[in-house]
């Protein structure tokens, strides 16, 4: 076996764990530790640099999430590789979807736990309809760290991801319901509500949240049956509204008595000291006021698992329930209680905690280097969540843009997608940049710019460039 | 390492590599290896029987799909020790439910499979849409041995289980289409199509298939517009269509125009040589018949990979997939990969084929044991599928058998739930038999003939008993 050199800083504001897991990272990575390799046992390890076994044991955990190795049961850990498609090989940067860098979230230590789970035969079979009770558990007890209080017996559903939480709520209410939607908005909202027979209603949401206006219909009682939104990080701005927005909302749906739909998709990455409340956290304060909570673990953790989880009251539940047995008889009993284990053991508060400080990162690299694409693209702030809205100057042609990113190989969505009317947002594009890495901002950055040159009219070429 | 004595008998029907498996899982079973034990390596084990070492892999093979062992990449076969969880410790008996035996399904073999096709950590991501591309082709080539030929490109969608495929078919057609059912017939088929706002029909189906009356209806130009049945091992009755009746009920659509919607949640558990063709395998010779079939994983393979598939002409795929996606994004890729791993390297052909005999002898000791229920309790034969209907006598109170049953920790499902009307059949019971061993349907007809005796009149007792 080869011997990596730890070095170990007491001094440092990274944490030991983060050191030993970085210094076995980087030994896979430049390949002095090859695939297979056994590392040293804990107990050894922890002799060696004289560090408590607990924090090794951390390092070996947070090592096993990058994928770089495997813990097996009493085999100890071994080196699995580096991925096997890294994204600079990749052909281009789907930047039309927003999904969390795959490289950083746990999917080979999600598959050891399905491994674990899978050692008791009635992990193949049905699930629960509602969802495992120890998932809709370990749920309700992350949410309580949140604020909400969420009874996992009666008031909590598992879904096959967000989607399936909307595509049920939209069914839920009969064929030319009117619900309102937030203005821009996530296209599968819009289709999930819409494709139901709903009337929909878009509400303009500004810099900090639903406008006057749109709070003035959410005022009138019965005008709106319910009204979907995404008060931290919207789809497509990134933006969050402010706590007092919240209140906002919440004390115009008292009065009107729509139920709000809170698509919480990206919450949990939040670090606990600057999340905002949910509006689930404060509906307490607002008497009568309803709040259908939607939370996800597709952006936070996998997209693969198709899990997610949607919490009201029993009698809403009750309904979706109804609909979701007809759908699919629910979810995976495998993926379920793999997650299950995972949250209970902490797993995923580790890995949120792992991952918050890249993504900042990347946000603050991705401030920093757009900023010099103005004033052909001007993006409004502050950058949050895993995407943000582009706005180019006039002479410049939209679609004429889209089309030579793609052929840059980098996806765009058109912005007029989020819009109701399909017109404003026109000049607009939507950027996912949740899976790239602060090298590949600066790529994507460059090759945006070259995409400009090509798009723009002679005329404002010369104001422009 | 204690060593296990293999008996070798080259004489025996029973393969070699079976023979191999059944020793190794004996001494699991009985306690002679334990938890953790190593087996010994394939070339060891080879030299040591004379047997090749092609053979004792396949054995290998084959005991860790039992569960009993799992195959470790690089450090050999280690013993997993008996599941936690035997039947016969459960509370009771939920032959309430259509369920395979998960003691003899490879739970963990495939998330063994789970666990490899993790190392690519764009697994963990979102899937195509339609299904992953691996799993399709995979599906398409099975379905090519079984004469059915569907363009995994165009023609086929991935779905979150059969109750899916059924529930995204009734929405395709407009609110009000007049959708008819088999008659008995699987309830979460009526669900999915009432619940979509079709008009059901029920069209009678005998010992051979829907009745004369019904194939009336089908062949009815534009009487319905869609046909739900199953004409292999139907839910309740467990009966097949022989293929005389299979090519009147394609003549009938043929000339009705109706679109058939074959269930064939079970078909790939008949051995290769019984099977009876498919109406998707038959459709060529009814030119203008179109057939709709849906085939899944569930009840074959493991319901908690909620992985099915439909396959229809691209047309009506594409409207399928368009639901699929405001529905839920798409079924896990996790698990995607791990069946197309599993069924393009053989894995699922080899589990059919170990399986089967199993069930053929359930099948067979429940059709000797249930004989000397008569006449309290009938049971129309011939035993397939994973169910069966039974018929109280006169005199027994069928809510008070079922509730007498569910006392000694058998769970059935009430007769009348599979007939339209609610009425028919409401002095029969369904029960699922998928998971039972021989061991437990001896105890189970024990108990429904204590049941008899608590649910009779003491004026039919006088006959009966």
């Amino acid at each position: 076996m080869i011997s990596v050199t730890v070095q170990i800083d007491r001094e440092a504001a990274e944490p030991l764990r983060t050191q030993i897991a970085s210094a076995y990272a980087g030994a896979i990575r430049d390949g002095r530790l090859s695939t297979g390799t056994v590392l040293p046992s804990v107990r050894a390890l922890s002799g060696r640099l004289g560090v408590s076994p607990v924090t090794v044991a951390a390092a070996y955990r947070d090592l096993c999430a990058t994928g770089l190795a495997t813990a097996l049961p009493r085999s100890g850990v071994r080196v699995t590789g580096v991925p096997v498609t890294p994204a600079s090989e990749r052909r281009g940067f789907e930047l039309n979807r927003i999904e969390p860098d795959l490289r950083r979230h746990p999917v080979a230590e999600c598959a050891r736990l399905i491994g674990e789970v899978a050692q008791d035969p009635a992990a193949g079979g049905y699930a629960e309809y509602r969802g495992e009770r120890a998932l809709r558990e370990a749920i309700a007890a992350f949410d309580r760290t949140l604020g909400i209080d969420v009874d996992p017996a009666s008031s909590l559903l598992i879904t096959s991801g967000a989607q399936q939480a909307l595509s049920l709520l939209g069914r839920v209410w009969p064929v030319g319901t009117v619900v309102a939607v937030e203005d821009p908005c996530y296209p599968g909202a819009r289709l999930a509500f819409a494709g139901a027979g709903a009337t929909l209603v878009p509400l303009a949401v500004g810099e900090d949240g639903p406008d006057a206006e749109a709070l003035k219909v959410l005022a009138e009682p019965g005008r709106v049956a319910a009204f979907y939104c995404c008060p931290t990080h919207a789809n497509p701005t990134g933006r969050s509204w402010s706590e007092a927005a919240r209140r906002r909302v919440l004390a115009a749906a008292q009065q009107g008595g729509a139920w709000l739909i809170e698509d919480d998709y990206l919450g949990d990455l939040e670090a606990p000291g600057q999340a905002l409340p949910r509006l689930a956290a404060l509906t307490g304060e607002y008497p009568g006021a309803r709040v259908v909570r939607v939370r996800t673990f597709s952006k936070t953790l996998l997209p693969a698992l198709r899990l997610a989880g949607v919490s009201a009251e029993p009698a809403l539940i009750a309904r979706l329930l109804a609909l979701k047995v007809a759908d699919d008889l629910g979810c995976s009993a495998l993926l379920q209680r793999a997650l299950a284990a995972f949250l209970s053991e902490g797993g995923y508060q580790r890995h949120l905690e792992r991952v918050r400080p890249g993504y900042v990162a990347v946000r603050q690299c991705l401030s920093d280097a757009v900023a010099r694409l103005a004033p052909a693209i001007t993006f409004a702030g502050p950058f949050g969540g895993f995407c943000l809205l582009g706005r180019l100057a006039p002479g410049i042609d939209t679609t004429r843009f889209l089309g030579e990113c793609a052929r840059l190989g980098v996806q765009l969505t058109p912005g007029a997608d989020y819009w109701a009317d399909g017109l404003t947002g026109s000049d607009c594009f939507r950027m996912g940049f949740g899976a790239l890495t602060p090298d590949e901002v600066a790529t994507v950055v460059g090759l945006l710019e070259r995409a400009v040159v090509q798009a723009v009219t002679p005329a404002a070429a010369r104001s422009l460039l």
